[in-house]
């Protein structure tokens, strides 16, 4: 790619890079708890006490969290680069760096010993809607300059720009 | 993006964004059904009513459907922006569009009381294909061109356009 | 898309395509072993013999094979577009391939019947990690081009070009 349209993609790589890494420290932990899952789980049978309460292991916990993450994060690509590459980049890969931030407190907060209070099953809705907004008004953005003329781009850049800071609010 | 390269992929990203509110919408399904099977195991569990036989409770139907989805998303995003950059935009948009007709069809049937008649495992089968077709079709164009000077793309178009509305047959 | 920019993804576009047929098989065999051990299973509590005990059966392994492709699919797509579009695509392009094939011999190892020696839950890792140090470089490169206007692109491509056939060393 020459220089200028690799210039609109660098924020968005940079951050897809950084989600590359995280999600591979979620793996790591994810496998030391199912080897130890697996060793408890061996000891346990070998002992006879019978089977494990499911749910309540620390496995499972480490599961269920690795899971939505997991899920989730085809769906996190698919919009970043959506609203980075239809609307304006900086502020997508701003809240795309606050979403990986999110889900590293989300992943952390979820192998925390108090289950009383698990920190929910979802996690960034806030701001995957806000990148969602932003796609949708780079679509609209074009269609308008398809059929009228009239280009609203600058004007979407400011108040996404302005808006995005706003994220930083818990 | 300038106003010309957005306009050859702004079709692929509505039917992105389409799929993303989908798959959230599927999401909840699935937290609601895990909920309700949480709440419904720890009843059990304390009236000490044995345990729940796997495979016939509907959060096993529900996990299931979500897992077949999640696993095929991914493969789905690829092959949709492969047809769409590689081949011809509007009929790729269009299969990606009765994907998730079928997707959403498929997890509804899913969800019903007939387990006798469970809808199979795989869905939309010959969407994946006549996409992956699209992107080999494309590809074999540019070598045609690259060594042989020749190009195909308007024939191609031509049939891809044509074979499309075909997708409908159920 | 006109056929410059074509030409910088095409390779790409190929190993993604080879990758979406490869998620395909091993799907497959997920779902005849997902079959295969339902039946088993419905045959084993209508005799009354018992829970079967969870680790040692064809199915797990193939379901725990099937869940770290899974994981890792989306992972490995960022990564492979990262290093193409930002860096070089040939060397790119190889290193996918060579991700596929040892991918393919991983899911066969873990159907194997050798319980002792499992081959691992993570693979590929040194594939990965060259994809992502080449999408640093061409980072690197884009903002040594923008601050400094000094060029190493084609450095950059003659080390990488050379390093990659390095990873078919096993």
């Amino acid at each position: 790619m020459d220089q200028e349209a690799l210039g609109s993609v660098v924020l968005l790589a940079i951050v897809t890079l950084i989600s590359v890494v995280q999600n591979d420290q979620t793996l790591s932990v994810f496998l030391t708890a199912f080897f130890a899952s697996k060793v408890e789980h061996e000891s346990k049978h070998c002992n006879g006490k019978g089977f494990q309460r499911p749910g309540s292991s620390a496995f499972d916990r480490v599961y269920t969290a690795n899971q939505n993450c997991g899920h989730a994060y085809p769906t996190f690509l698919a919009v970043l680069w959506c609203a980075g590459l239809l609307c304006s980049q900086a502020p997508a890969a701003f809240a795309g760096l606050m979403y990986l931030f999110v889900r590293q407190k989300y992943f952390v907060g979820y192998l925390g010993e108090r289950t009383q209070s698990t920190p929910g099953y979802l996690f960034g809705k806030r701001i995957i809607l806000f990148l969602f907004l932003m796609s949708v008004a780079g679509i609209l953005n074009y269609y308008l300059i398809f059929f009228f003329g009239s280009d609203f781009e600058m004007h979407i850049k400011t108040i996404t720009g302005a808006i995005s800071p706003l994220l930083l609010i818990p």
